[in-house]
């Protein structure tokens, strides 16, 4: 233990070399909030002579992650690395040597999250998570603290910055979802590979992240149904617009009785609600709690000054526990079985684009599958109409509908003769007041 | 000291049974957290007689603050009496008897709260206060801890659901002021005397807290410049609308070198923000933080359920403490001296809307005068023309004036012989993205 609070950081990019930065920034200020300074003792990089920031003295980088982890200086480790291994057998391995823990890693919390927080708890330490969801929006501390004595009833949340300016991008400019992202990937808020992003796997952790701590159970991000937003086009913002519906990238995490549901996918969300306004990078999560009612946190959710914001607060927080020799503060209660409920059984309202011939009865065929299915159908719209080829775009709105029953009728209208083209199907998510 | 968590009431109205009700039925969940049972122990009323809710039993009531306060099974008082006086004596005498505090109280906490922090602060003790600003939304946390590495450059809140709620009807319904008074008196939203919610004094109390916290140094309530709702009226919401902006009372306070602005008055704000959205009876705070950029918090903000999740969450922390015996483990650090800047040196555009005799040259005159005090119009939309009083009705739009300019050059077009009436000057506040 050094005199001072040292800081073990495994990963110095761009938010490792922001944490310290700001660190070495705030140093009188930390000092004079905590009795003592905080200093990064150690870092662990690829490439010790990549240039960088001089806020870490050179002799301070190494390789090794053993030697970050077993500094004797070392009091915290801050890891920013990403990705599931090797940053979950660091995280163990520092805890084993009694060293607390900040993080910024999403992938490990989702999937090793519970078992960390009980291997710190047992040996007395602290892990904080605050970065891994949300950037610097506060979430994780509303979750644990503020909002605690609240039953969490839903979540409705924005949790992809870049998936959010790719909608919004084809929502306000028109902009096809391949013009969006190619946008997205030249301005740096996609990848080169931007699956992760788009196909909704960074959403579904950190829904699986946030359903945790709200329903006091473990959810593996595995049990969160995902649908990514690759299919969408430019006709469905119109539409979705004229209806007064946005189009989101929606993790929805709801108690179903003694069950909950927990989904990511593309959504219509009422334009007239908040949620439904939060656009570009930002991020957006919205609970309803049997206390508090409904409430809403909103911020930027990526990037390396916000998520620094959270691992510098966590780190004074951390701080404060350090004067006060108590940690593992509050303890990982995660007392209730909480079972996720299979797709089929969820209720959801659909909207559904399609190409049929333009002929009399086509419309008769497909009420007639829906009804057949338990579907019934909220409204119609003909819009376009394509004479040469002689067929109509129809935009259907159903009421709500049980996923089981759902895709066997999707799949009859598809089937159908007079329906050349199914073009979208997406689920409508309406918010209550 | 009991073997569980005792507490002490003070106040049992709507707040104070909702909490007592809350903690009764939530008894299994909160032992199951804290590994001891929270109860209360003793209850001020004024009539004991009054027929209440049996999560309390009657020989647990008392008329007689000290029974509460000097009560040995009492560890904790929960005060929601409102007002400073008793209650600030009341919770005085609590930290010097070695009572933990949980307080909802705005007008004690802007008041006295840095010395009453400063008392628990020298005893060991904790008083917690996350509902006295925003009822249940998480702020002071997040202000205190998970925010706790940025300097905070900007608040914009909007902190009182009656005035919110009344001015919303009077855009969306196009009410008048006493109309949506009168509404607002007969829903239970506002006091038959509404003067402390309307004039702007509960939300300056609340400005006074957050300002406080956001800018480590003490922000009195009386230095916090207030002006209320009740000159507006129907035909500004009708031009704001139109001029994409809605009005709302605003609650201001920004770092401006080494002042800050501290201010609560009606405001145009853009209606494309988040902000100017926020409709009814909720709340919003909307930060601007070095690190973590814009961030916005929203709910509501007041009602016995929303502040009751507020107490019990912070009833739930203070038990995490007990367990750890780690008391006042955030220290006041109120470190800065803040000044507060006088209103005449605040800078502002301003909305202006008057009525003019229909004759050539009035504008010129109007325009000639705002530029002898150094203010340029942004925009002038003639209006509404009363042909038989041959009067026109004009909005002006300002760019950035200072108050002190403001000022005289608003009186002397009020004494113009060609200005029959100005109507109605409201700042407008351009929020940055």
């Amino acid at each position: 233990m050094s005199s001072g609070i040292g800081l073990g950081l495994l990963g110095v990019g761009n938010v490792g070399s922001a944490v310290a930065r700001h660190v070495h920034a705030r140093a009188a200020m930390l000092e004079r909030q905590l009795g003592r300074p905080i200093t990064v003792q150690r870092a662990l990089v690829r490439d010790p002579n990549k240039p960088r920031d001089a806020s870490i003295p050179a002799d301070r980088l190494t390789t090794d992650a053993a030697a970050v982890i077993d500094d004797p200086n070392v009091d915290v480790i801050v890891e920013v690395l990403g990705g599931v291994e090797p940053a979950q057998q660091y995280l163990r391995r520092a805890l084993e040597a009694g060293k607390h823990v900040v993080t910024a890693n999403k992938e490990v919390m989702a999937a090793h999250g519970v078992d960390l927080l009980q291997l710190a708890a047992d040996r007395g330490l602290d892990l904080y998570f605050e970065a891994s969801v949300g950037g610097g929006i506060p979430l994780i501390g509303p979750f644990r603290q503020d909002l605690a004595a609240n039953e969490i009833e839903e979540v409705h949340a924005i949790l992809n910055g870049t998936t959010n300016y790719i909608l919004s991008q084809m929502a306000e400019h028109g902009r096809s979802y391949t013009d969006a992202l190619a946008e997205a990937q030249q301005l740096g808020y996609a990848e080169p590979d931007p699956t992760n992003d788009v196909e909704g796997h960074d959403t579904a952790f950190k829904l699986a992240i946030l359903a945790t701590l709200a329903f006091r159970g473990r959810v593996a991000p595995a049990e969160v149904f995902r649908e990514g937003i690759s299919q969408l086009t430019k006709a469905d913002f119109t539409y979705a617009a004229e209806l007064g519906y946005s189009i989101k990238l929606l993790a929805i995490a709801k108690r179903r009785g003694d069950t909950i549901e927990a989904r990511v996918h593309p959504a219509l969300v009422q334009r007239d609600f908040l949620l439904g306004q939060v656009e570009g990078v930002y991020n957006a999560v919205r609970i309803s709690g049997d206390l508090v009612g409904r409430a809403m946190f909103m911020g930027r959710g990526a990037g390396p000054e916000p998520t620094s914001s959270a691992i510098v607060s966590d780190l004074i927080d951390l701080g404060h526990n350090m004067r006060r020799a108590a940690h593992n503060r509050i303890p990982v209660l995660l007392d209730r079985p909480v079972r996720v409920l299979p797709m089929d059984e969820v209720i959801s309202r659909y909207y559904l684009r399609l190409w049929v011939k333009d002929r009399p009865g086509v419309l008769a065929r497909i009420a007639a599958i829906c009804g057949e299915h338990a579907i019934s159908i909220a409204s119609v719209l003909q819009k376009e109409v394509d004479p040469d080829a002689r067929r109509a775009e129809l935009v259907l709105l159903t009421h709500d509908a049980r996923e089981a029953d759902w895709r066997p009728a999707i799949q009859r209208i598809m089937d159908l003769d007079v329906v050349p083209e199914v073009a979208s199907v997406i689920r409508i998510e309406d918010l209550l007041e």
